[in-house]
C-alpha cells in the first residue's frame, strides 16, 4: 500500500506565514493537507478559515490543540473543559480529522503527578460526549517526558492507550516521533495502538544532537537521529496509512527562514528520508 | 527504620571545589559520605584521594562514572570496555559502594537505538567478571529520555532491570529522581527493583519549571516539582534504606555559589523536603 500523504502542521511555517499565506504556500508546493493551530485560525476568523479549506479542497489532518485539563480547582478545570468544547466545535467547522489533545501538566504549585493524570482522564471523559456528537475524534498526543511538568503528563503511547481503553472508540493517539522515538517499548506500543485501531495521527520532525532548547529546537526530518523510516514501518504495520504531518518548532532556524524554503525542504525530505 | 544519610555527589560542588576542598567542606557541615567523579579523582591522584577517604573515615557511595559502551566499531567498543576496567579499579581503590554506569547513546552517526541498546548490554556483560572479582557492584543509571541520543539509551528503571536480570546479582540500578520522576510506571518499577534487591543508589535533586538547559539546569531539592518524599517512600518500601546522594548540575546557579553555601543548603533541604 502506498504511504500516506504529507500534511503541513502550520506551526512549521509559523515564523513566516499566517493561515492564508500558509495555505497558498502549501498549494504552491503541491501540499493539500494541513493542520492549523487555534490561534492561527482565530487570527483570520473561523468562518474565513473554513471557507479557505473548502474552496481549496484541503484535507485538515487535525486541529491543534485541545487538552490542558489539570487545574488548580474545580472552577479552573471546568473552564478548561469548556475551552475544549469550543475547540471541538472549531475542529468540526474546519472538517478536521481529529482534535489533538496536549493534556497539560502539573496545575499551580502541585507536585502530585498522579493526581494531574487523574484530572486528565476525567477531563477527556467530560468532553467525549460532545466530541462524539460533533463527529470529531480526540487524539491524545503523548508528549516527551521532558514536558511532564508543564505541558503534558501523558508521556508514553501505552499510557495514552490505557486512557483510550476506558473511553471507547472515539479517543485515540497522535503519534509524534519526536516524543516517542526513545521509548524502549515503542514497537509493542504502536502494535497495541494498531490492534485497538486508535492511531489517529502521525507527526514527524527530528531530534537534533545537541538539542539547545527544550521546546523550540526541533529538527527537520533527516537532520537528527530519529529513524523515521523504521517508525513509519511500525505504524504502517499497525494498519495506519494516513498522512504524515510535519510539525517543527524551531525559533532559531526554520522559523527564521522564508516559508517557501521551509515547505520545499519538507517536501524534499518527506520524499527521501521519511 | 531511620532513613539513609545524606551523601554529596561532588558534581554538586564542582563549581567551587576540587576533591580535597569538597571533602573538607562536607566535613564542616557534618556530611561524611561522598560520591566523586573520575576527573576529580584524577586531578588529585587516585592514591591521594583514597588516602583522604580513609583518613577521614568517609563512605564513598559511588564513583561516577563508567559506561559509554556504544562505539562506532569493535575497536572503539573495546577501548570503552577497557576504560570501564580502569573505572572499576578506581572504585575499588576508593572503597566505593558501586560504580555508576551512564551507558552511552547512539554511536557516531547511527540512528539505530536498538543496536545501541544491544551494545550496552554486551558492554556491561563484558565488564561484570572484573567488577565481581574487584567486589564493585555496577549500578546502571537510567537517564531521562531527553538524553537517549547522546548520553544514555537506557531510559527507564524497567529497561535497566531487564538488563540486570540477564547478568546476575552484581548489576543493579542507581535511581535518580531527576531521570525517572515522570515515569507512569515508577511505583511498580521501584517495587520490582526492590524484589530483585537491585537498588544500589538513590540520587536526588529537583526538576525546575522552566528548565532552561537540558544538561546543566537541575534544581536544588524543594525548588522544583518532584515529590521527593513520595519517591523516597517508594524506595524505602522496596527495602532500600541507604544514602540519598545529592547530584546537581547547575552551571548558572549552584555552580556559581560558594561551596559552603551549596552544602549548607543541601543539608537544610535534605532535612526538610527529602
Amino acid at each position: 500500500m502506498a504511504r500516506g500523504q504529507l500534511s503541513m502542521n502550520l506551526a512549521t511555517t509559523r515564523g513566516a506565514w499566517g493561515f492564508a499565506e500558509a495555505v497558498d504556500g502549501c498549494l504552491r508546493h503541491g501540499v493539500t493537507a494541513i493542520s492549523p493551530w487555534r490561534d492561527q485560525v482565530a487570527a483570520i476568523g473561523l468562518d474565513e478559515a473554513a471557507r479557505i479549506v473548502k474552496a481549496n479542497g484541503l484535507r485538515v489532518t487535525g486541529l491543534c490543540r485541545g487538552g490542558m485539563f489539570p487545574g488548580v480547582d474545580a472552577a479552573d478545570r471546568q473552564k478548561r473543559i469548556d475551552d475544549n468544547f469550543h475547540a471541538i466545535d472549531e475542529a468540526a467547522a474546519l472538517g478536521a480529522d481529529c482534535l489533538v489533545l496536549v493534556v497539560g501538566g502539573l496545575p499551580g504549585s502541585s507536585r502530585d503527578i498522579a493526581e494531574a493524570r487523574k484530572m486528565v482522564a476525567d477531563g477527556i471523559a467530560a468532553i467525549v460526549p460532545h466530541a462524539r456528537s460533533a463527529g470529531i475524534p480526540l487524539a491524545i498526543e503523548p508528549l516527551h517526558p521532558m514536558y511532564a511538568a508543564d505541558r503534558a503528563c501523558v508521556n508514553t503511547i501505552d499510557q495514552a492507550l490505557d486512557i483510550c481503553e476506558t473511553l471507547g472508540e472515539s479517543v485515540g493517539v497522535a503519534i509524534d516521533v519526536y516524543h516517542v522515538w526513545w521509548d524502549p517499548n515503542l514497537a509493542a506500543a504502536i502494535a497495541r495502538a494498531g490492534r485497538m485501531k486508535r492511531i489517529f495521527a502521525h507527526h514527524i520532525c527530528d531530534w537534533l544532537v545537541p538539542t539547545r532548547d527544550l521546546l523550540n529546537d526541533r529538527g527537520m526530518m533527516g537532520d537528527g537521529v530519529i529513524d523515521l523510516k523504521a517508525i513509519r514501518a511500525m505504524i504502517e504495520a499497525a494498519g495506519y496509512h494516513g498522512p504524515q504531518e510535519v510539525e517543527i518548532f524551531s525559533t532559531e532556524n526554520w522559523w527564521k527562514r522564508p516559508g517557501d524554503e521551509v515547505v520545499k525542504t519538507c517536501v524534499e525530505r518527506f520524499e527521501t528520508v521519511c
